[in-house]
């Protein structure tokens, strides 16, 4: 099969999902952003008393899963019920894991909310530690899991 | 040093650039997408004709280079003046790179503007093709150089 | 009868539409823009290939549907479940017209949606040959059908 | 001559604007909105006193004004200067016609950001009137001059 | 007991709301700006006439109102049913009292849509009389009341 | 003087700037909110280590003031240069006060983005504790001193 965003004769539009169920669809997605050491440490201190890098990173995720679809073209507008934004510090490789859980009553799911949101979570991670460190690299951006809707559960085979 | 993000007290600023010069910056940035076979040879064949996947993620990725400092706490506003990203399909390993050039002429930086370019144009190829693969991983987004500012020239080492 | 924007005393406001009912709602608006010969063919020629006018003009158009709310004052924010966007060129007049439909189940109407999907699909369109035709004209902008709701449906009867 | 939103490889981009001079630029765009007689009357009625149609749909376009460069998307953002929105009821054809100069000191031209300004002035009248007259269109939307920058002074041929 | 805001790690969280009936929702808040005499006579003059604080105010506000869960980081997005802001001038303190009324049915409530149209209400009159009167003073911004969802019907308790 | 907001005819505009000098600017506000001794004392706790209220209340302001000339219809565009928000808590009469600093580089003044922040900011605290303590006011938000431009040196004279 073709992708359902093309119509036909090929041309983009946003998919019809007008007579899809209104049911509860919940999408978990991940990623994360390496560091040098002595960035980690820095975002690990600032964690728990001032220079809080995760709590900032957290918000930016937030605020960002609720502009999905004016990012992303052809993205149904969605009234999202729960976004939670959890991070991972990782010292083993001084990376720091940022998982999204984004839910909704709708008629489409949510993957590109979470998806969104752990985008704008790393990317924030990266602004506000730039000046120290240019190099950090971002990856294994994925959904993890997706429940809800007519293709019903979905989970990521992990490699 | 500590995180210029943050004042002394460890409270979140967006930093007084007030006084840097107003000078001419680049960033390049650049990330990939790694899919199936079957969706790879769906964007390929969609390339040449109809069902153009990668020009639609052309349009997301410049528009939000666009709203980066709408979407990154700190990030100060900036009037750019280029934005150009460019997407490379690479049969061996079924992914497609995104690889941005921000430009200004300004007082500060533009490497977040490069970094959400590539972010949203990989996300906006994960949301046309998720109804046939939705396994598909970002990863390696990254800043590759930039140019211009009292920092000067900088080079990722790519190893 | 007056105007349902304003109440009693003449002051604007967003009407009360908490009473209606949730029914299915579609809106399709049309309009065109007139350019020179030359300016025609360039868009001709790159709709097929290369330099896709039409193929911008269209995403533009359909992310701009779901920003109606933003732009217009009083108008409802709604969850808008389908939007297409068509060009036609027309080589008589050298022009390209634009339709738009826009759907939703909600409690009022998607014309203004329609209507800023066609003109914002135009204004792309003047974008990106104003350096080679900068007086093209945009005209005939206006609603062709309405349906659902109260007041049913609705056909624009075309001189 | 191509279309310079296009590079030689056929792609969009956002056009290099770093090398142009930051000149002092004018642009003027007008449009209209014809209706039945009976809307015309009670736009005019309001106009002295209270439902103040014409006076929201100013304010509305000078907000999309600041808007463009989300909305068109290889529009450069720009730090406007002025924008003015005169609007002229014609009796004889029951219309009402817009006008927008919109200004800045900056690298590229503010055409667009006249353009819709009008769009949005005359959307909004269509919103505030359409409960009383769906068949309202939009036309002779252009830009009427230009000045500053490269290729200096425009004025449109009205025929 | 705790902040809902927050889950039991003490980490910011978009409350879940999906459990949540969907029932009509009011909330009303208000709040005033003070001014010199003579402001007030401008304000009060123009109201009239031309030069029209108040419309344009009242515009503001119900745009901001549609605004709130983009700037309020934990708040949920929210298809409002209705929104009206009323201004009253009273002479005795020189000020101008805002009201707003938003409504919805929804999972959760509307205080923080009728606070921010409240807020920016009162910041456009800053905004319009702040060249002859810089030392307007924002007070007493609160909401009055709210009814529906599960914790019913509340009144504030003026002193 | 009129109000320079409207021109001759009492129509509003975005005034003319485009003369004014680029120079150094800076606005600070100042606003408080008063609630419950109970809710005060969860915030002073949260502060400390986990539910940080203020953190997140600090980037909802700063990144309000972003987004002015979006909110505001007449306010121009700026590329701020710095944004520092800082609250204080006052446990004598149980409030929290904000303070903000904008600063730019530019043709107008930032007191419009300074009062932003404050209200956003303040209205993030009442919207995080809202579920315990619904009867929170916010008060007394104004200028309290701004700098550059042709106006030169301001000073609130505080009462």
């Amino acid at each position: 099969g073709g992708l359902t965003h093309f119509d036909q004769g090929g041309q983009a539009h946003m998919v019809d999902v007008g007579d899809k169920n209104s049911t509860h669809r919940i999408a978990v997605a991940a990623g994360k952003i390496r560091m040098q050491a002595a960035t980690f440490e820095i975002i690990q201190s600032g964690n728990a008393k001032k220079g809080d890098v995760i709590g900032i990173a957290r918000i930016a995720a937030i605020m960002a899963a609720k502009r999905t679809s004016d990012l992303i073209p052809l993205c149904h507008p969605l009234a999202l019920t729960r976004v939670t934004v959890d991070f991972q510090l990782v010292p083993e490789n001084h990376s720091v894991e940022c998982q999204a859980q984004v839910e909704t009553y709708g008629k489409t799911g949510v993957e590109m909310e979470a998806l969104t949101a752990v985008q704008v979570g790393l990317l924030t991670i990266y602004d506000m530690c730039k000046a120290v460190d240019r190099g950090m690299v971002m990856s294994d951006i994925r959904v993890l899991e997706k429940h809800g809707g007519k293709s019903g559960d979905w989970t990521a085979m992990i490699d």
